[in-house]
């Protein structure tokens, strides 16, 4: 959902399809940026950047440096570091999922995976199945491309899980135009925060097989798991559906500013045979990405002892902040909320009618102009009557913005 | 001109434009892999990457470790940090290019550039005008964005200059299609290290303003020009043509492996308006570059006392090992070679004839299979009857390379 096609469009040298490239969930920085040089201060509860509120763990620091040190300055093998393919491989290993080195593919985080996918797969009016909400970047990078969306849904009333029969209903209807290339899903899921279930992800893999659609996995927040929730990836159920698994550095390890993710191709099958060549060419085509960085990120995985230390500290904190969140948002009569089991992010739907506004946007807006906290619209994750809040930040931070955000709706309902 | 679309066609899942996506630089890669492996030594002539032969300069990997101490490990602004912004404007400014900070975009590298600008300006059947020969990456992004080049030519019986009177025969004859949306120009060239004089330059803006193309100018060597050579940038004759430079920390600042580059959009008229707001749109969308490294390089670019003795001292040895690769060639009776204001390429032309090669792509293999030195073939530049060399390596090695081309080619001469 496009914000600003018009205004592109009328700019007439540009190209159609780059009307479709933004980024929704920064639209209200140029107004904050405005806010804060007017003296006031903003509450960012919009990004989902971990190394603002947790530091980046002191032996990755140690590990980037390491590198400089030695000079690890050039252009690396495009597809990523032997050193950095070695420790993806192992992470997988872990977990279960064999992968050989040509089944690895480092790229400037997920999102120049999503710009590879969706390059690679979509050509005008091809297609591809999304789950509402998604996370706004699937429906960017596909209309970019000027593909268009087979739309399937999770439903809220359900904790979020996958309507299958809704998707199948979506998918056979489908079946009179083009035949959609792939199917996103994220686990654990940004914005809602759900963890999918093993039998949920089996089905999803029974309509991929059906239909032929290639599995795409965000898994980027996959160690960031509460109690009582347990991740499965979907490289698990797959079978011999063609998956790419999509991970980084960014969440887990702490570091969204290294720019360093991966793609993991583990099938044996023909397609995945061509998708992993496919994606290699993508990558020799920029070069290379970070190098010091991807030998941190080599060190940050392989280090299990250090790693298993931070990660769990962090993910202590944030299932303290995020479950504070939720209990301080239920609180608010205009909002219904529901409790994550992984990520950092609480979703709330508004009570659009008692509170007066057209969308989530304008609700956004709103809350920022008069109360200095930056909240990410639901609009941008296809969801325009909720809000995507990032619950990372300290306790008492996060107390005075939904203070703030609660005391704002008790003065607009009606 | 890309190699293998058919194969790519075939598998039938991937888009039409994404066969074009390749890096025929680096396409003897696997093959140079496989004869390392078989225990034989391979010289690597192919590759413009400064780190491998004269260290990052201290005081930037100094300046790398301290934002990575300081904690610069999050997300950082889209469109660049605003202490890199102002290094920028400061580099500029010396040039008498006045800069404001909107008018900066920071990339990962100039490939992420080209590739904003590709897909920025052209849909399907979209033009643009290109110079031949030409970094094979201007010809990669336009045909990935399933665009067509409009033909110039640079000329090597006349030093390389720009056969002005042919690219204006090639755009009067254009007129009958779309308007092309740019032209595309290296200054100084890669792959002919030809530094483009100031009057060549005019006649390109006059060529652009008559035409209502945006003047695109890779200048990423520009601080990398000989004795008796001048380097202007064609923002100093660009006047009131819209126009975009582009430059980075790769080569000047010899460090490839950070993934640094920035556009500088200096025009005040309104398409240069709605560039900068277009790509600032196109950076938002992919987050950020790698944070640490955009500390890094405005500390590289800042500190000019260091950087101008580090600059110093690699292009008197980079002048030295370019000179020496012209005479070893010229000593080779079936290459004509032209000597190189700046960068670090030499660009000989084959004759083939006596030689008994289809083209240079089977030229290099042979010499890559025979010889262990691995050069680029003329074709990924547009001209398939050259060769590229990089002159980067130390003069033995430099010495021992050429010896081995120069014996090849006496080997194979009917």
């Amino acid at each position: 959902m496009p914000a600003k096609p018009e205004r592109a469009a009328k700019q007439g040298i540009f190209s159609h399809k780059s009307t479709h490239v933004q980024n929704l969930i920064l639209e209200l920085n140029d107004m904050a940026d405005r806010i804060r040089r007017s003296g006031r201060k903003v509450m960012a509860l919009h990004r989902g950047d971990p190394p603002v509120y947790f530091p980046t763990p002191q032996y990755v620091i140690d590990a980037y440096i390491k590198a400089l040190k030695e000079g690890r300055t050039g252009y690396s093998r495009a597809q990523g570091t032997p050193e950095l393919v070695d420790a993806v491989i192992s992470r997988y290993k872990k977990y279960g999922i064999p992968l050989g080195e040509k089944d690895v593919i480092v790229t400037a985080g997920v999102s120049e995976a999503l710009l590879f996918i969706n390059n690679a797969f979509i050509d005008r009016g091809d297609r591809a199945v999304l789950l509402r909400p998604y996370y706004s970047q699937y429906m960017m990078r596909l209309t970019a491309e000027e593909g268009d969306a087979v739309m399937g849904r999770m439903l809220m009333e359900k904790d979020w899980r996958i309507d299958i029969n809704g998707l199948r209903k979506a998918l056979a209807k489908a079946k009179e135009g083009r035949r959609p290339k792939y199917i996103m899903i994220t686990n654990p899921h940004n914005p809602t925060g759900t963890v999918t279930e093993r039998r949920e992800l089996k089905e999803i893999v029974d309509v991929a097989n059906e239909y032929g659609l290639v599995l795409v996995s965000d898994e980027i927040y996959d160690e960031i798991v509460y109690n009582h929730h347990t991740f499965t990836s979907i490289g698990h159920v797959a079978g011999g559906v063609p998956h790419i698994l999509l991970n980084g550095s960014s969440k887990n390890f702490d570091s969204t500013g290294f720019r360093i993710g991966f793609m993991a191709i583990p099938g044996t099958d023909r397609v995945s045979e061509a998708m992993r060549e496919k994606f290699s060419e993508y990558a020799l085509a920029r070069l290379s990405v970070n190098t010091p960085a991807e030998y941190a990120v080599a060190e940050a995985i392989s280090n299990t002892k250090e790693h298993d230390k931070a990660i769990k500290s962090m993910v202590d904190a944030i299932q303290k902040r995020v479950n504070l969140t939720v209990d301080l948002l239920e609180e608010n009569p205009y909002l219904t909320v529901t409790r994550p089991g992984g990520a950092f992010y609480v979703f709330p739907k508004l009570d659009m009618k008692s509170l007066g506004f057209k969308d989530s946007r304008e609700f956004t807006t709103a809350v920022l102009e008069e109360e200095c906290v930056q909240l990410t619209g639901g609009s941008p994750f296809g969801e325009p009557d909720h809000f995507r809040i990032v619950a990372l930040p300290p306790e008492d931070v996060l107390r005075d913005a939904i203070d703030r955000v609660n005391g704002f709706c008790e003065r607009h309902a009606r």
